[in-house]
C-alpha cells in the first residue's frame, strides 16, 4: 500500500467532536504509515431528518470500493419510534459482514513498568442475536403483543470463537470465558456455546487455552471484581458486557472498539452521541483516538497502533490532559494540540 | 391471620445453607408476626436428578393451596444440556403469576444517622421477555440455526409499570427510570416503553414521580456512579441490571428479592447456588434473610420486616459476622447464634 484510505463516519453528537482527534493521530504518525487519504462520510440521525435515509447508498459503496478501513463516532437514538429509522452502527456491521465486536477495556498503570490493573477483552459477536430486528406486534386478548426473535447460528458463533480463541491465544494468561444465559435459552445459548468450545477441538493450537464458561448475570458482577482476560459473548450480552466493564476503567470515554470482518475493519469507540455534554467541546477523544489505533493494528501496523496507545498512556498517567468524565477540565481541542505536539 | 404459613423451597447448592438461616430470622420475630409454620418443599436440579421432575406438581400445589408466601434458595444449572430439565423458579414465577421481581439494592451506611450510598431497586418483569422460552432449533444452508422469541406484552409491561410507579411515589426521590434498548429493539422495547409511560398519565398521583429513560447498555454503565432510584426493566435487563447492582454493594451475597403478584408474594436472594463454596458452610445468609424481610414486608409485617434489617445492618455495621464474600472469616452457622441471641 503507497496510501491508507480511510472513511470518516463522525455521524451524531460528540462523534463529530472526538473522530477529528482521531484523524489528528493517525496524521501525526507520519512515516509509520502508508499516507492517509481520508474521505468524509455521513450517516446518523441527523443525516435522516435532513435526507430521510439514516445511511445513505453513497456511504455504504464508498466503504466497499474505496476505503481500507473507516472510523465511525456514534449516533443518536430518536427519543420515540421515528417510522423508517433505523441504526446505521447496526446496518454496516450487517452490510459490511464486520462480524466481530473487539472491544478491549484496559487500565492504564501508574508507571509503563507495572502491569494493568484491568486488562481484558470482550468479543462480541457482531451480526446477530436481537440485533436481526425481526420484530412485529399483534393484538392479543390483552392489548398489544410485540415479538422479537433472537437469532443464533453455528456460522456465527464458530466465526466468532474463532476469533476470540486467536485472541486468547495471544495474551500472557490464554484464558477464555464463553458468556451466556444457557440456564434460560438452552436452544439459543446452548448452541452458542457448543459452536465456541467446538472451534477448540479443531485446532491444535487452541488447546494451549484454559476455556471457562460465565453466565451473563454473574458475568457482569464477577466483572468487578476483575478477573477476565478474553470473553466472548453473543451481541447483546457484549455490549451490556463492556459497557459494564467500561466503568472498571473510570470512563466510557476511554474504551475503545473494532468492527472487524474479514476483509474490513471500523473503529469505533464504545461510547454513545452524549447529548448532555454535545458542544461543549468536552468529549474525551480517548475512546476514538485508541479505536484508530486498535483499527491500525488490525491492518497489522503494529508499531503505529503502539506509538499512539503510548502517547495516550502517557497523557494519561500524567494526568494533565483529563476530560471532566475523568475527574479533569481538559478540553478535546487540547488533545489536538498534544498530538500535533507530540508528533 | 392466625399463624402465616411459608413454604421453604431452599432447592440446590447453597440454597440449602442459607434458607434456615431465614427460617431462624423469622422463628426470633416472636408475636411481631402471627405464629409462623414452616413447610418444607423440594425443586431444583438435584431433585430433577433423583425424580425426573425440577418442579414437582406437589410443590406447586402445596404453595397454591396451603401457603401465605415462600422463600425460595437458589438453582443449579447443567453445564450442558439436559432434556427434559427447566428452570423451577422460572416456572414457579409463570405458574404463581408472580409478575414483577423486586430487587433492592441497598448499601449499609457507617452509621444509623447516615444515608445509605447506594439505595435502589430495580424492578423487574417477571413472567415473559426471552423467558418464555419459545426456542427452536432448524438446520439452515450453513449449519444449526437456532431461534429464540422474546415477547413483550402491553399488559405485563402496565402492571409492572404500576407497580414500579407505586414503589417509587413511596420513596423520598420518587425518581423512575425506564430501562430498554428501544434503539435496536423498536418494536418490544418500545411496547415496554410506551406502555410503562402510559401507567402515568392514568393515575394523578404518579404524576410526583419524575421518570426518564435509559438504555441498557448505559444503564448498566451509569450505575456505577449512583443515581439511581427505582429503575424497571423487562425481564432479563432486570436479571443483569440487579447483578450489576450487587457489585455496589461489595457482594451478591446480600442483595434479596421478592417475586411478587397480586396473590401470592416469594422471597428469594439474588445469588445463585455458588457450587465453588457449597458445602463448606461459609455461604451470606444475609441476602436470604432480607428476603423474609421483604417477604414479610409485602404482606403488611412492616415492623416485623423492619426488626430484621436493623439487625442485619448494625451487624454488618459492627463488621464482626462477616462471610468471606465480604471479607470476613464468619460462618454461615454463626449467623444462627446471633439471629437467636437478639430475639
Ligand atoms: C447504538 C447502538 C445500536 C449500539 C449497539 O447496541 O450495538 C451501541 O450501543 C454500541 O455498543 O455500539
Ligand atoms: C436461575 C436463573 C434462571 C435466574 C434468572 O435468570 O431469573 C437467576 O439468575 C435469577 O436472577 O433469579
Amino acid at each position: 500500500r503507497k496510501s491508507l484510505t480511510i472513511g470518516l463516519i463522525p455521524a451524531d453528537g460528540i462523534g463529530k467532536e472526538v473522530i477529528p482527534a482521531a484523524r489528528t493521530a493517525i496524521e501525526a504518525l507520519g512515516s509509520d504509515i502508508p499516507t492517509p487519504k481520508f474521505v468524509d462520510l455521513i450517516a446518523g440521525f441527523e443525516t435522516f431528518t435532513r435526507t430521510g435515509v439514516a445511511l445513505p447508498e453513497e456511504t455504504v459503496e464508498v466503504l466497499k470500493n474505496d476505503c481500507d478501513c473507516a472510523l465511525f463516532g456514534s449516533v443518536s437514538s430518536p427519543s420515540r419510534k421515528v417510522v423508517g429509522y433505523s441504526s446505521p452502527i447496526v446496518a454496516l456491521r450487517k452490510i459490511l459482514d464486520l462480524y466481530a465486536n473487539i472491544r478491549p477495556v484496559v487500565s492504564v498503570s501508574p508507571s509503563p513498568d507495572e502491569p494493568s490493573k484491568v486488562d481484558m477483552i470482550v468479543v462480541r459477536e457482531n451480526t446477530e442475536c436481537l440485533y436481526v430486528k425481526q420484530e412485529q406486534q399483534t393484538f392479543g386478548e390483552h392489548g398489544k403483543e410485540a415479538r422479537a426473535t433472537r437469532l443464533i447460528t453455528e456460522r456465527a458463533s464458530t466465526r466468532i470463537g474463532k476469533m476470540a480463541f486467536e485472541l486468547a491465544l495471544a495474551r500472557p494468561r490464554r484464558h477464555l470465558t464463553v458468556i451466556h444465559k444457557s440456564n434460560v435459552l438452552s436452544v439459543t445459548d446452548g448452541l452458542f456455546r457448543e459452536s465456541v468450545r467446538a472451534v477448540q477441538t479443531k485446532d491444535p493450537r487452541f488447546e494451549a487455552v484454559t476455556v471457562a464458561e460465565q453466565l451473563v448475570d454473574s458475568a457482569v458482577y464477577r466483572q468487578y471484581f476483575p478477573i477476565y482476560d478474553v470473553m466472548v459473548a453473543p451481541n447483546l450480552y457484549g455490549d451490556i458486557l463492556s459497557d459494564a466493564a467500561a466503568a472498571l476503567v473510570g470512563s466510557l470515554g476511554v474504551v475503545p472498539s473494532v468492527n472487524a470482518g474479514d476483509t474490513f475493519v471500523m473503529g469505533e469507540p464504545v461510547h454513545g452521541s452524549a447529548p448532555d455534554i454535545f458542544g461543549q467541546g468536552i468529549a474525551n477523544p480517548v475512546a476514538s483516538i485508541r479505536s484508530a489505533a486498535l483499527m491500525l493494528r488490525h491492518l497489522g501496523y503494529t508499531e503505529a497502533a503502539h506509538r499512539i496507545d503510548n502517547a495516550v498512556d502517557s497523557v494519561l498517567r500524567e494526568g494533565q490532559l483529563l476530560t471532566p468524565d475523568l475527574g479533569g477540565t481538559a478540553k478535546t481541542q487540547e488533545y489536538h494540540i498534544s498530538l500535533q505536539k507530540n508528533s
